[in-house]
Parts: structure tokens; sequence; C-alpha cells
């Protein structure tokens, strides 16, 4: 079993996995560029590179880890907690390789991703209170039920982003990318669990260390930013349901990514709900994607004032779309 | 001057705007696949093939035609009327080419639409009361008024889509698509004025009249279908607000697109506006592409059992995703 995440394992992931997942494109927006090149005084030139993650199946990067996870695993019941898009990305990869898949979701998750959960990919929902400290307590005991009743090898958790399995196979973001796009000065990536970032960085710094790998977090869950302020792993407060519209990103850090996230990414930075709603609405009214709040996030941050300020020689700079599921119906903001 | 819409205009329309537009991508989206190949009894495996109009400058097919158009003009002065993509697109026009434009727009445009013309792309804005026929006179009014100041030829008005060398503009959507995917049997159009279907259609019927050419309307302002029926030209009921949330596809057809749908479009559905909404919808939160509803309307009728019912044999369907704007704080419809 895996236990690091490496350059060779993400390599590894990517072999594994690769039919399975969309390669995504990477484009540009014309209007998103003017908006990064303003935003620093005096203005400078950039041009943002955005890897299309929102158009991947099950409309988020969650579909490489998961599958990259399942394949690895010999039980037959797998077990998860996520806020929403890991949730889709199990219950779809279970469906593809023949498991049977139970997902814990928060009891506020976007209807539309647990329909998808549900309808889409025919797996089992349960619900549970709104922490992270919930979903956990409860999955463990869904695992240990299905041991009780099938045995001790037949059911297993794979976590949405502790899990290392699951990082190599978020890591195969940054191996497509840097093929797609060779002249990056850094990487803006949103940060949850910090599974997509840990693999991400650890890929990128064995690659080609002088490429800056920049993480983007909401002010209400700054688990990253405040473990790399800290020097050690902060997580957000316990038990506390978190209040920010970036609904994919409110996990805290955690025993596998903080040490990947200290080693391997060199700044994080955080922006506030208002900052994220403003970068989704021109994501969707300039760049005609829909993303997620959660993405948004790293939209912001590759388009803000202090990003630049600190590193002003940044040009080139990729974006990962990390996730486009929004329920169109009962978008998080009000009507104007 | 052109005075007709054909193969030979149009290929030369390409020559003159290439280098102003976009050439979009042509794309595909599973679960649309999956929706359209339900549609009919029984299934039918299908695949849609998306042209990305909605990605194209100014957000959406408009800037083809208003860019022929206006490098054909010798007017320092270009006066339009038009309910939003066709005002973007003449403004940017001109402002990329060094013309003054001017353009009516009803009171009830989008915000979202108004801003862009007036502020991303400088243009004179007048606001009209909503109707076809108002417009057409505010603009006609405003001709005479720039004519008088600054002499005959120095003003002129661009119809948004009787204007021939607007519909050939518009027909390079078809050369592109046709090149783009060679094997399409239909393509589906959204019809306002009629400009888009009549100038692709022309293009089609020239180069291979097996594929059919499929129009698409919204039940509220159906002037294209009623026209067929009746086998002359129909417009929509004069001085009467249009009630549908496919705001961009309000028009009737005119004296120049009657004869072109007449000769050259195969067939054309409606769609209602629960349809169209469901439609949009769809294609947000599954093909995670912001289109404005004037563009579900084709996308409505490309996934409905009445198309595939009268025309079972089609299994390769491109659609024209024809714009993307749309106000993201004030969706048309209503929270969930």
């Amino acid at each position: 079993m895996t236990d690091t995440v490496t350059l060779e394992h993400i390599k590894d992931a990517y072999a594994r996995i690769k039919d399975h997942v969309h390669r995504t494109r990477v484009f540009t927006c014309a209007q998103l560029d003017d908006r990064a090149s303003a935003a620093s005084a005096p203005a400078k030139r950039r041009k943002l590179y955005l890897k299309a993650e929102h158009e991947q199946k099950v409309g988020a990067f969650k579909i490489r880890g998961a599958v990259n996870a399942i394949m690895q695993s010999d039980a037959d019941y797998i077990v998860t907690q996520s806020s929403g898009n890991h949730a889709q990305a199990i219950a779809l990869g279970c469906k593809v390789l023949g498991k049977t898949g139970l997902v814990i979701m928060p009891s506020d998750s976007p209807t539309v991703k647990v329909d998808a959960v549900r309808d889409t990919y025919s797996c089992e929902v349960k619900f549970c209170v709104p922490t992270q400290e919930a979903r956990e307590a409860m999955s463990a005991e869904v695992v240990k039920d299905l041991r009780a009743k099938h045995g001790q090898d037949k059911a297993e958790e794979i976590h949405p982003n502790q899990d290392i399995r699951v990082v190599n196979g978020q890591g195969t973001i940054a191996l497509e990318f840097l093929e797609q796009q060779t002249d990056l000065d850094a990487v803006v990536v949103s940060i949850g669990g910090g599974g997509m970032i840990g693999g991400i960085a650890a890929y990128i710094k064995a690659v080609n260390p002088k490429i800056k790998v920049i993480g983007a977090e909401p002010e209400a869950a700054k688990s990253a930013y405040m473990s790399k302020k800290a020097g050690e792993l902060r997580k957000n407060p316990p038990n506390t349901p978190i209040n920010t519209i970036a609904d994919s990103v409110k996990s805290s850090l955690g025993a596998t990514t903080y040490p990947l996230v200290r080693d391997f990414v060199d700044d994080v930075f955080i922006v506030n709900d208002d900052e994220i709603e403003d970068a989704t609405k021109f994501m969707m009214e300039r760049a005609k994607q829909v993303v997620e709040p959660g993405c948004g996030v790293a939209v912001a941050v590759a388009t803000s004032k202090a990003l630049y300020e600190k590193y002003p020689d940044l040009v080139n700079v990729g974006v990962v779309l990390c996730g486009g599921n929004i329920d169109m119906s009962n978008l998080p903001w009000k009507k104007k």
C-alpha cells in the first residue's frame, strides 16, 4: 500500500485512472487576464491558464482521487463522508468499478449534490449533523457495522482528503497541467482538506520547484493559512458549522495533508465571501463557465492585489477550476 | 453592396471577419447525449455537438454579423437597436474598427447587457419602450438626426437581423461548424429575427442539403413557426411586449430572413418557458456552461421527444449555443 505522496506514485495513479477520468482542457479568458493584469500597481500584463476540472466527470476533480483509491482497495463496501463532490466521486467510482458505496453527507449539503449521489449514481446516502466531527464519527460507525455484518476486510473508509491514495490521485491534475502548459510561473489551488493542493504541490515541487504553489482559502475556513503561520497543524474550530458560501472547502487540513502543505506549498492567501461571490459570478458572467464558490476562492486569489503585491513577477498563472457543482435554482447569493 | 445570402458571400465574410472573432470550439456532453438518446421511444444512441458561441467575443454569435456589416460600411456613425447581444456586438465592433456607435435598447434589457454596451465598450445607449416597433422607430429617428448634423452618408443603421451583411456574417458559424464536425445529420438553431438561422441554413443547404436545418422558437414568439405554416411572413403581434424568459429571441422574421427560412430551413419546433428553463439549467448544472435562455430554446428542441418522433434517423445533431449573456444576480427563474 502506498504510504507517501511522490512523483512516482502520482505517475502510477495517472496510469491507473486515466481511462476513467477526463483529461480536462486548459483555456484562457481575456477578461480574466485583464483583471489579473490590473490587480497590481503598476499594471502588468498577465495571463491566467484555467484547468477545467469543473468539466471533469461528476463536475469536480474528486473523481481522480476516488477512482485511484477504489482501484487499490480490496473491500466490497466503500464508505465515505463528504460535503458533496467527493461523495459524488465515490458514488460514480463504485458504480463503474463494481463496488457498493455508502456516503455520509452533512444535512445542509446542496440538493444538486445529494441528488447526483443518490439518483444519478444510485449510491446510499446517510445524513449527519453538518460538522466534520459528526461526519467522521458516523463514517466510522458505518464501517464498523458493515464489517460486523460482512467481514473485517469487506468494508473500508476512503477519507475525502487524508487518504494517501486520494491525494496521489488528485496530484494527477498537476501532471496533466504541466504537460498542457509548460511555462507556468505559479499554480493557484483552493484548499479544503488539502488533498488537492497536497498532491499538486508534491508533484510540482518534484518536477519544477521554481513554479510557485499558492493556496487559496475562505476567511471562514483558513486551516491551511493558520497552520502555515503557526508551523503546526491548526484545524478549524471543532463542532462549529462553518459559515461561507464556499461549501466545498470547509474542511481542515489533517495528518496527511498538513506536512505536504508545510513542505511544498509556497504561500496561502485568504479571501472573504464578497470576494468569493464576485469571482464566482465573474467566471459565470464573463468566462461563461459554471464554477462553484469553492472554485471562486482560487479565482479570487489569482486576481487579487494581495497576490501580485507579494509576488510581482508572476506572469503566467495557472488556476485549477476545481468544481462546478452549484444549484442553479438556489444560488448562494441574493437576487439584486 | 452584397444583396443576397450565398455560400460565396459567407466565405467572403469569413475572410473579412476571422481575425476579429473567435473560432469557437465544438464540444460534447455525455449527459446531454443521454438525454437526447432517451428522448425517443425506443431510445436511440445520439450525440449532440455543441458549437460554443456563448464563448464568442461579447458572449454571443452576434459579433460575426456586426463586424461583417461594420467593415463594409462607409459611415462614421453606426446606429442599431437591439434587445442586447447585437447591441454589445455593434459596440465592440465600433470600438475595434474606429467608428462611433449608438444603440437603442428596450427599457427592460438585462442589466448585464446594458452595462456591457455602455461601460465595457463605451457606446452610447438610448432606451425605448420594449416593443420591436418602438425600437425601429427610434432607430430611424436617430439616424435622421445624425445625417442632418453630419451629412447624409455619415450615419447608417445596421439592423440586427434583416441587414444582409449581418446575415452573411452569422452564416460563418456554419462554415466553421461543418469544418469542425463533418458527420452532422442536423443543426438546431434558435430563431429570433432569423439572421443566424438564415445565414446558417443558406450555407448548409449550399454545401450539403442532406443536413437538416431545424429552427427552435419559444411559444411566446413563434414568428418563424407561424410563417412556415402559413407560407408567408407572419410577425409576432405588434406593439405587445412578449412574455418569455428567452429575451434574446423575441424578434420576428423580416423581409430578408423570411425567404431564407422558407427555402432553407427544414422545420421549426416550439418549446414553452418551462422547457426553456429546464434546458438552460441543464446546460449550467450538467455541462457547466452558462447559456442564456435564448440558447436554451435550441437545447430544449435538440433534446425533445417532438424532434426525434418526427426525425427518428437523426444521430449526430449539432446545436449552436448562441449566447451566454445572463445576469447571475438576477436569474429569470424563482429560487426553489
